[in-house]
C-alpha cells in the first residue's frame, strides 16, 4: 500500500504547524514541505528584536529543518520555490532558488501556506533597503547596521510592522523618520489609541510624517513629497499582500479580500487543496464576513486545522474564525484590540456607541499606572462589537473582550463578569468593566 | 414630602458602594451609614502591605468619612455599632462604641453590609494577638512591630489571608511560622497549586506546619499540638464567618452557607432590607447553588446592586452571581482560580477530567518564564468547569476562563479563542489554550 503524500508549500508558521499536526494525525503519511528561503519555523513577530540588535537570527528559529526531518519525519526542502500547481497530474513544479534547477513534487493533498509579501512601492530597490517581514531580510538589515555604522534610517509605512521596526532602530541609537502615506497610522486602531502612540513615539524622538510617501531613494536619502530625509538605511513596510501567485496557477478561488477563499476546514475551492496563514482569508466572528488579517497566531491555528484535515480523508478540525485580536508594543506603549474598531463598525453601517475611559492597572496605593480602554457596542442590542486598550497589560486584558465577543455578550453581561482582583494585579473594577458600565448608560 | 430614608449598616466595601450608588440613583434620598469602627471605605485586600510596613494605614483609605459627607451627602456615622433591627417600627438600635450611648435610626430601606469576622479559635486573646482582616487590627499589628521589635511571629491559619500576612511579615525581616489545622493550605486551590505555594514559601524561609493547631498562647510562645513556637507576635487568620448577628435580630433568612440569603437583586427575605458583601451569599454561576465567597470585588459589585435597588422603589439592577474568581500572591507566586476546583467539582458529583500544563508566559527567546495552568471540564459535555493558574500574569490570564465559564463554553470553544499574541506579552498558544487542547483529548 502506497503512503499518501501530503505536500506543504511554505515552512514558516502556518506551513510547519500544518505539517506537524498532520504528522501527529497520521504517523504513516509522507509529508514534504517546500520553503523558498533557507529558514523554517521562525517567529516573524520577533523580528523587531533582531532589528534592534538584541537577538541573533538563530534565536528566532523555533525548530530548524533538521529537527523536523529527524524528530517528525517531515521532508523539509529549503531553498525550493513552488511555481506552479498542475492540478490534473497532482504535481507542483518548483525551482531550486540557488541553481534554478526545476523539480516536481507529487501530492495527494496539498496545503498552501505561501504567506504574504510586501507591497513594494514603485521606487527602485537598492541594497540598503530592507523589508521587515522575513528573517533573511531583517538579518541582512542587522548586518548592514553592524557593518556600515548607519546613523539615520527612514521607515516607509506606519502600520504596526513599520512602527515596531522604527522603535527597534531607535533603541539601537539610530535617528529614525517614519513616512506614512495615509493621514493615520496603525489603521486597526481608532484615534484615541493612535494619538497616544504618536505622542509616545515623538516623545522618544522618532520623527513621524503623515500624508507623506517616498518618491525616490538614493544611497544617502529618501525623497518624499514632504522633502528630503537623510538615510543610510531604509525599511520598507508599506503594507502586505497575500501571496496568491501559486494558488492562481491552479485557478483556486480568491475571496473578496484578495486572499485565498477557504471554508472553516481550511479547504480551498479544490477539495484536496487547503490553505492556511497569511495567504488565506478568515471569517470575522463579529461580521460573519471574510477578512484578511495576517497574524502569527492565526497562521498557527489555521495551519493546525489545515494539517489535521489534510492528513485525514475526512478531518473534522474547524477554524471558527477570528475576533480580530491583535497587540503591538511601540516605544513601551502596549496597544491591543479585538472585534471591530469604531471606524470599522461604522464602515459596516452598524449603529454604534463608543466610550473611552482610563482606569488604574491595579491598586493606586501601590503606585499603579493607568490603562486606557475603549469599547464599541451596537446601539439598541447593546452587543459588544469591539474593544481597544493602550497601556500596561493591555495585551492580556483585551483577551476578556475577545472571549466576550466570541460568546456574543452584551456590554451589560461584560459589566457583570467576575474578573480577578488583587491589589498587586488588578483594580476592584477592571478597566473593561468600568468602560462597560459607562457605555451601558448610552446604548 | 418627606425624603425617603436609606440606612446602610457597615461602611467598608459593600456598604460604601451601596450608599454611593444609591446617591447617584436618587439625589434626594436621605442616606445614613453606620460603621462600628473609625474607618470607612478602605481596601481590606491591601492590608498585607500595611502588615509589611510598606504603607501607612491612611494609604489604604479610598475616601474618608468627610469625603462622603461633603461630596456625596452621605451621613456617615463612624464608631456606631448597630445592634438590633426593630422591623415593625423600622428602626435600627445602635450604640456608640466609645461611650456606650444608645442611638436609634429610622429607615425606609435598609442595606446590611456587616461583613465577616474572624472565627477566633478557643484560646485566650492577648494584646500581641491580631486578626488580619481590619484596618484597626493590622494597624495595631504594625505599631506592635515598630514598638516592640518583635522578631518571631506565628500565623494561625493557612488560608490566603494567613499566607499573605505571613509573607508580609517575612519581607519585614520577621521569622514566621504558619500553623494550619487542616492537612492542606489554600483550600480553594487543588494540590498542583498548593504544592507550588508550599515550595515557594519554604524556599523563602517561612516555616509551615500543617495538621497543627494552637492550643495555647502566652507572651512569648504559641503552643500547638506539634510543639512550642516562640512568638512575640501572633496573627489570627483562622477563617472567617459571615457576620449575621444583626440580620438575625430581624429573623432574616440565612442560606445554606450560613450567610444572609439574598435574591439576584440583593433583597433579603424582608423586601425592604437588602444585604451585600461578606455577610451575604452569592449564586455560583457553575453550580447554580448558593455559595459564600467573601471577596472585595464581589462586595463592591453586590453593594452597587443593593444600593441601586434600595434607592428606587423598584430597582432593576441584578447581580447574576460569581464565577469563583480569586487571586492571591504569596512570596511572589501569583495564583489565580475561577469556576470549580477539581475537588469542588467532585464534591458536586460531577464527572470530571482535569489536565495541568506549563507554558511560557511569552516568547521564550525573550527570556520568558513559565506559568502553570490546570483546567477541569465535565466529561461527555466538555463544559469548562474551572481553571487554576500559578505564575507570572496568572491573575489577568484567569479572566479568560472566568469569561468562558460565564458564557458556558466548552473546552473546545475555549481552545479556539482568538487571544492576543505578541512576543513580549504572550506566547502564540496561551497557556489556557494549550491546556484546552490537552483536555480535549480526554473529555
Amino acid at each position: 500500500m502506497n503512503r499518501s503524500e501530503l505536500l506543504v508549500i511554505g515552512g514558516v508558521a502556518a506551513g510547519m504547524s500544518a505539517a506537524s499536526r498532520a504528522r501527529r494525525a497520521d504517523p504513516r503519511l509522507s509529508i514534504t514541505v517546500l520553503e523558498k528561503s533557507r529558514d523554517v519555523s521562525y517567529s516573524a513577530c520577533g523580528l523587531p528584536w533582531l532589528a534592534a540588535g538584541k537577538l541573533a537570527a538563530r534565536d528566532l528559529v523555533v525548530h530548524d529543518a533538521d529537527f523536523f526531518r529527524q524528530k517528525r519525519e517531515i521532508d523539509v526542502r529549503t531553498g525550493v520555490e513552488a511555481r506552479e500547481i498542475e492540478l490534473g497530474r497532482r504535481l507542483v513544479r518548483g525551482v531550486e532558488t540557488e541553481t534554478g534547477r526545476e523539480q516536481t513534487f507529487h501530492f495527494d493533498r496539498l496545503v498552501i501556506a505561501t504567506g504574504a509579501r510586501v507591497a513594494w512601492p514603485t521606487i527602485e530597490r537598492l541594497p540598503h533597503m530592507f523589508s521587515a517581514n522575513t528573517l533573511a531580510s531583517v538579518g541582512a538589515l542587522d548586518v548592514c547596521i553592524r557593518q556600515t555604522n548607519a546613523r539615520q534610517a527612514v521607515v516607509l509605512g506606519g502600520g504596526y510592522i513599520g512602527l515596531e521596526t522604527a522603535d527597534a532602530l531607535r533603541t539601537r541609537g539610530l535617528s529614525v523618520t517614519v513616512l506614512q502615506r495615509a493621514e493615520r497610522i496603525l489603521r486597526p486602531f481608532d484615534d484615541e489609541i493612535t494619538s497616544r502612540v504618536e505622542h509616545t513615539m515623538t516623545a522618544r524622538g522618532i520623527s513621524l510624517r503623515k500624508g507623506s510617501a517616498a518618491v525616490a531613494v538614493n544611497d544617502s536619502e529618501v525623497v518624499s513629497d514632504a522633502g528630503r530625509h537623510p538615510a543610510q538605511l531604509v525599511v520598507v513596510a508599506t503594507g502586505m499582500r497575500p501571496d496568491t501567485d501559486l494558488a492562481e496557477t491552479a485557478s483556486l478561488t480568491l475571496g473578496p479580500t484578495g486572499a485565498i477563499a477557504v471554508d472553516d476546514r481550511m479547504r480551498t475551492s479544490e477539495p484536496s487543496i487547503f490553505a492556511a496563514g497569511d495567504c488565506a482569508e478568515s471569517r470575522h466572528l463579529v461580521t460573519g464576513r471574510a477578512v484578511w488579517l495576517p497574524l502569527g497566531t492565526t497562521a498557527n491555528k489555521q495551519g493546525r486545522v489545515a494539517g489535521e484535515n489534510a492528513a485525514g480523508l475526512s478531518g473534522h478540525a474547524r477554524f471558527p474564525g477570528v475576533a480580530g485580536t491583535m497587540v503591538t508594543e511601540i516605544c513601551g506603549l502596549e496597544c491591543a484590540r479585538t472585534g471591530l474598531s469604531e471606524r470599522e463598525a461604522e464602515a459596516f453601517s452598524l449603529r454604534t456607541r463608543s466610550v473611552g475611559i482610563e482606569q488604574y492597572t491595579h491598586a493606586s496605593y501601590l503606585g499603579a499606572g493607568k490603562v486606557f480602554a475603549k469599547l464599541t457596542a451596537e446601539r439598541g442590542s447593546g452587543r459588544l462589537l469591539g474593544a481597544q486598550m493602550a497601556g500596561p497589560g493591555a495585551g492580556k486584558r483585551i483577551d476578556v473582550a475577545a472571549t466576550a465577543i466570541t460568546a456574543r455578550m452584551t456590554v451589560e453581561e461584560l459589566s457583570q463578569l467576575d474578573l480577578s482582583y488583587h491589589p498587586a494585579v488588578a483594580p476592584v473594577w477592571e478597566a473593561l468593566l468600568v468602560a462597560a458600565h459607562e457605555i451601558m448608560k448610552q446604548v
